[in-house]
Order: C-alpha cells, then structure tokens, then sequence
C-alpha cells in the first residue's frame, strides 16, 4: 500500500484483505444508486468479528470514516462511499453459524446473502419470512440497517420482528451482544432495535440471530386487472376480509410494459390500466372459496376487470415475475426513485392527491409506480425523457420529491418506507421527523460514535 | 400549597390537579414493591397532554425529579417516589381517543387500563392480545414502560409488537409524535422502539396507536399434573408440534398450596409436584385430536401423570384460576421476586442449576415457582420464615438473586425478563447487559434528559 495510514492498519491486522484496486474501489464504493462517484480510499474485507474491531479501533485512531457495506442494492445511497472513506465490506462474512431447533433461530454472520438464509431455514423445515426481489444479492447485515420490509410485510412483518439478537461492533470497536436471543428481556434500553433500521451510522452489525418459523400451507397467487384507481382499496378490503393474505402488490400498464418488454408474458388479452398481484394462505377448499367469493364480488362492483389464478406452481411463477421483475425491467432506464408510505387508511386520499400531482408535474415523463398496498407503501418510478441530460433530469425530479414531501407531510406518511435515507432522502427527511426528533436522533448518534466515523453523512450531516 | 414551587406550578398550569394530602403522597408514591418508603413532593394528575409538557417544562426549570405514574403494579420499583420527586399520574387520562378500522389500530391515552383496551377491542370485534394477571389495574403506559409480556407471549408476542404510535413528551416538554402507525417507516433511527421498555427514564408516553388482530378461535385450556422437572420442557415440545399454543404455564406444587388456599378448588383428588395450563387454539376436531394425541405421547413417556380438559368456559377459567390466583396469593406473605429468563434451549441447564441453588441457599423457606415457560420465563417467590426480620429476609434473598444473577450470566440470560430494572433489579444490571452497553444506555439516557430529570435512579444511577 502507499497509504501510510493504511500500512498502518495492514501492520495490525496481520493477513486482512484490503484492496486498491480501481475496480474494486468502484464496485465496492456504491451501492444501486448511480448519482454518486465512488472514491474510497480502500475496501476491506474482513474475515472475522475480531478483525472487524480492529478495523473500528484503527479508524477511531486515524480518523478514517467507515462505510459498513452489505450486498449494496440500496437505492438510497446508504452504502455510496465518495469521500476518500474505508468501505468495511461483509461479503465473506457469510456462514451460518448456529441453528437451534428448540429456540427456532438461525445465526448467521451479517455478510450472507438472504436467499442463502431463506435456503438455510428450509433445509430445516422452517421460514425465514422476509422476502424481496433483491434476494439473491442483499444481505442480512443491509437488511438489518434498513429495517427491509418486501412483499410479504402484510403476513410476516418487517426485519426488525424477526431479530432475536445482533451482535454489533461499536464506535469505539466493542463488541456488544445486544438481546442473545431472549424472548423476554426487560433489562434497560432495547439497543437491538435502536440499531435496526440505523443504517451504519451507530455500528456495524457483524452477526444476527434470526427468527424463523413454520412454513405456511401452500400459497395461492391471483392476479387482478383494474379498471381505475378508485376501487383499489376496495379489492384489499374484499380479500382481506376473507383470506389470510401473504401479499397485495399493486402495479401499472406501465409497469406491466417495462416488464413484458424485459421478456414477460403478458397477462390478459387486452390491457388495464391497474393490476394486484395477490397471494393467499390456501391448501383446502374454504380458502378457494373465500378467494372466488372475494373475486366475484369485485367483478360485479366494477372494481375489477379480469383475473387470472395461478394453478401451478409456474403458473404462480410467472405471475409474480410480472411484479418482480419491474425494477430489474426499469435499470437500464435510470429510474429516479420515490419509496413512500402512509397508513393504510389514509390510502385512497393520498394516492389520488399524488396521481395528481404526478400528471400535472411530469406530464412528458414516464412515471411507473408499483408497491405494497397493503403496507401503505407507494413505489413512484420516473423515467427521463429520451434526451434529458442526467442533471436537468435529477434536479426537476428533485423538486418534484419537494413537493411529495409536502403531500406525506399532510398525510402523516414517511418519504422512507423501506429503503433508508442514506445520501437520497436526506434532504426530505425532516418531512418524516420533526426538528425535536431529529436532534435526539443526533444526540443518540454523538452516544454511539463520538467521532463521527460510522457511515459519517448519511441519514443526516 | 405551602412550596413555592408548587405554587408556581400552579401558577403556570391554572386547573392542574396537584395533591399533598398524605395518604395521597403514600398511595401515589409506589407500586406493588413494599421495600421503600413513598416520599413524594407532591402528586400531579394532568388531564391533558399540554399539561405534562407544561410539568415537564416547569420540572427542567426547578430542578425537580419527575416519577411518571401508570397503575404501579410493577414489581421492581420502577414507580417508587422516595426522594421528593412529583409524581407525575397518567390516570385521568385513560380514555380511548380513536378507533381506525382500516389500520385496525386503536388510539389510547396511556393511563387507560388493560382490561379497559381489552374491552375496546372487543366491541370492534377486535382483540389487543397482550394479557397478564394485573390486567384490571395496570396501564397501557405502564405496559409500554417495561415491554409487558403476560401469558400469550408465546402466541402473540410481547407489548413491543403491538405499538404502531407514540406520544411522548421528551424530557425537555417538546411532544413527539413517533412513528405515527405506519407499518412501513424506515427514516432513521426507531425512538419508538427506544421508549418501549425504558421504565420512564427517557420520556412520558403520553398516548399510544396499538394494532389490533382478529380474535383467534376459541382457545382450549387443559391442566397438566407432571410428576418431574425433567419432563417438562419435553411436554413443552410435545404440546407445540402438535398445536398453536396460545398459552404454556407452569407452576409447582406450592403455588397451587397457596392459591387453594386463597380460595381456589384442587384440581385433583392427590397432589403432584409440578402444574402446567396451556391453551390451543381449538374450535375442530383436528385440534382436539391433537390435543389428547399430545397428551396421551405424553402420559405414556411418563412426563405427565393426569391431566383435565376445561369443557366449558367456567371450567376453563377455574383453571386459569389456578396460574393467575398465584400472585394475589402470595401478596400477603410479602414474598421476594425473582423474574428472570433464559433461551428455551438453555431451560433444562438452567431450571436444574436453579432448583440446585434455591434448595441449597433456602433450606428453610418456601419457595414458590411458576412461570410462562413457552417463552424462558420464570417467576421465583421466596417468602420469608415466621419471624424472620424483613431486614433479615431481604438481606438474604439478596445474597441469593446475586448467585442466581451469576448462573443467568453463564446461560445467557436475564435478570428482568419483564418486570423491568426499576429500583429492585439495579445491582444486578451487570448480570445481563455488559459495561459497554451500559455505557451507550448512559448516553442515551444524556440526550433525552440532560438534567437527569425523568425516573432518575431507576435502571442506573
């Protein structure tokens, strides 16, 4: 190395893999967001708890900032690392550690995939509920930073309901086992679930102990065409009063082109304008039932158009590509992202108020939304203009997010549901928190890091 | 008032209901531990949010402690006024603010009752799950203080589970409105999560936004009679492959001794040593079958040596009786308490290292177990010896729960599982949380209450 900072930490831990490499430093310096230049000063990919420490003490020492980085599919910059920081990278941090059956916890080291978690818990007859189209390449560790949700969040809850105990390396490099598992502790402030959803600015989290649980009976998959809007909230309330749901995911004829473009079959013969992809605890005959019931009841209150059930498992597949596979479908394009949520209830009046606001904001842009309804949790996609340069583009979105902010402000809603604030969302975050939130938030992160080191810039300056 | 500060108080706050009447002062001054002396100042009784700020704010300029008050049915201390602190009493403010039968939430102010929540639920054909004993006398404020858990932790989860929404007065007066009952908010840190389980050290909840669930089928409650310690948590495992569980307590022969003798009848012709009552979710044959399947594996391993079905909802309450008479019971005794918990796979270490300790160090005494073993949970009772000094006893008891805070430390488990740390538990806060999270909980504790102001010597000095 020709950093003597970094021969420094070299010196002290023996073996650590760390990396200058141009390649590396743009690959490991960003996560999905393409709005930053990545220039860290190096990545380290520790092997061990132990390394970890060091890695924390040496940086206090040197006054290096710290990027913890997990799969980095964020899309709020919360993993970008453009100020000369050290990106403390998981990725072979990724074992399972322990599995007990009698407890039904899972611990993992923070680095590994979810979908290896998901394949972990199934070679063991349970669950791991928390599910998203990132699957493959998020980790636990970024999953537990931004409390994940996903489409399974109407059923199963969000991460932070499914933590039983982190082990997280502090600012100072001490390593605290914060709840070990315990269903029952009443012993002071719950600093696991301070640091869930903390996005690396009060630790970095190297170990979890995850929940798991018995798989349900065999999910059904619907999907629905809408004829307009309105009914939406109508069609969640008729399945909902009948079916255990497991997901209602909405999305649009935009949405639905971007992906069938992308490969997808289409659907239905003749387009919708709106679509819900829903699935159902099912496996017996009161279930199809109460489905059929729930399915002919919206069709003759006009509230939905068409519907196709998934019979097999690939039948149910390729329906859930139509909504998974929107994001992928979308990349290329450089989509300008909007993740927001309001409660359920107060749905139909802000989605009406932002399709307004969108039509009369963007009217020569292709905005594609998607989300989970049944959370209150609004994915807006705006695509530029074929020609638009990247600022002119970024900076008219960004002033349209001003007034989004507004919008969530009167609804009592997040400019966050489940991504983070990171770099993206920090100018708005004080739509979501009042000014007296967010100066405890400073005071907890000044307890936590006195020297401003951990993921420094994020969720606030 | 005699105190110019209270006078000023008045002053400021015209209307506030402000007492010094001693029997006041006695009654408000602590809850169910009897092991101090009430000392208050005085005993305010806010009708309104704005009037906790204005005691809040008026607290910061006097230098005066607050002891925010909910039902005081805690058993650490937590709500002990010794010191000339104002006792700051939620329970005028125990009304139901709003019902959302979209979000299923349901808006309280904190000093509302359980039971009163309970019944709120019920008539929106509804039900708020969290349940335990004290559940006519304790507040949700209360709940909230110390994460309640209760008897359907097993199937529900506990207090922490069900809060969509705070109002907390911060320890400077500013009101925050956390979280807001969105299921999807990830914008910085949960201070929600924070103020749940901080015994009123960090803020007075002032109102809270709880979910509600359907109710579950009618439950099934069966009373088993164990002949052995050892079988029991092999029971515990029989009962739940076979069965939702909604309920799986335990308690031992002598706490049966003082409920019978508080009024209960024997559930049995002879007695055995140890008791369990668990409740499944019934309503179908299936369930039934299951049931006897379970209990008959049971009975033919010889874990289990009799056991009775509750036919009816009188029968089933008269064996619920049984667990949750044990309490009142042993009231009069003034028993010493232990609450503590480890992970259910480290139950059978721990239950025989425990049984070990107390026969050894409490040779004479009667010793009273029962406890909510589906979740690591037990409750130990010590009562002292005819004649023995409480000086004596307590002094005693002490030495005790200090070697039983040592064995906890090497099971991994805690001290308080969910009574909180209050006064009661204080020495022992090192047994279950390490001297590095002890000191971040102290930070924390700084940036909510520079002034030391809020429950100050509970938890931690």
């Amino acid at each position: 190395m020709t950093d003597a900072r970094l021969d420094c930490l070299l010196a002290r831990v023996p073996g650590l893999r760390l990396t200058r490499d141009p390649a590396d430093l743009a690959h490991y310096g960003r996560d999905w967001t393409r709005r930053w230049t990545p220039a860290p000063l190096a990545v380290a990919l520790p092997g061990s708890v132990e390394e970890v420490q060091a890695i924390v003490r040496w940086a206090n020492e040197e006054r290096i900032a710290l990027v913890p980085s997990g799969g980095r599919t964020g899309l709020s910059g919360g993993a970008v690392a453009a100020n000369g920081e050290l990106v403390l990278s998981l990725e072979r941090m990724n074992r399972v550690l322990a599995f007990d059956p009698v407890d039904r916890t899972l611990t993992v080291q923070a680095g590994i995939p979810l979908q290896a978690v998901h394949e972990a818990a199934r070679e063991r007859g349970l669950l791991y509920p928390v599910d998203f189209a990132a699957r493959g390449s998020c980790t636990i560790g970024g999953n537990i930073a931004t409390n994940a949700g996903g489409i399974r969040v109407i059923r199963y809850g969000n991460t932070r309901e499914w933590i039983a105990g982190l082990a997280v390396v502090a600012g100072n490099g001490d390593l605290l086992e914060l709840n070990r598992g315990l269903i029952k502790n009443s012993s002071g402030y719950d600093l696991r679930q301070l640091m869930i959803g903390s996005e690396g600015t009060l630790g970095v989290v190297v170990e979890a102990t995850l929940r798991l649980t018995d798989p349900p009976p065999p999910g059904n998959t619907m999907l629905l065409a809408l004829p307009s809007f309105e009914g939406l909230m109508r069609v969640f309330a008729a399945f909902r009063e009948r079916l255990t749901l497991q997901a209602f995911e909405f999305f649009t004829d935009r949405a639905l082109h971007h992906v069938i473009a992308h490969g997808a079959a289409a659907p239905f013969g003749q387009a919708h304008p709106f679509y819900v992809v829903t699935e159902y605890a099912g496996g017996d005959e009161a279930a199809e039932a109460a489905a059929l019931a729930a399915f002919e009841h919206c069709l003759e209150q006009g509230w939905v158009g068409d519907g196709v059930i998934g019979r097999s498992e690939a039948q149910a597949a390729q329906l859930w590509r139509l909504r998974e596979g929107i994001t992928e479908s979308l990349a290329p394009h450089k989509p300008y992202k909007n993740d927001v949520s309001v409660r359920i209830s107060a749905m139909p009046a802000f989605l009406a108020e932002t399709q307004a606001l969108l039509a009369r904001e963007y009217p020569r842009f292709d905005v594609v939304w998607f989300g989970h309804i049944g959370d209150g949790n609004l994915h807006i996609n705006v695509l530029p203009p074929p020609g638009m340069a990247d600022g002119e583009f970024v900076g008219h979105c960004e002033r349209v997010t001003k007034l989004l902010a507004e919008a969530l402000s009167r609804h009592g809603g997040s400019i966050s549901a489940e991504h983070g604030i990171g770099l993206v969302k920090k100018p708005y975050l004080d739509s979501t928190r009042s000014p007296a939130e967010i100066a405890l938030m400073r005071g907890v992160k000044r307890a936590f890091d006195p020297n401003g080191l951990l993921n420094p810039g994020k969720l606030f300056d």
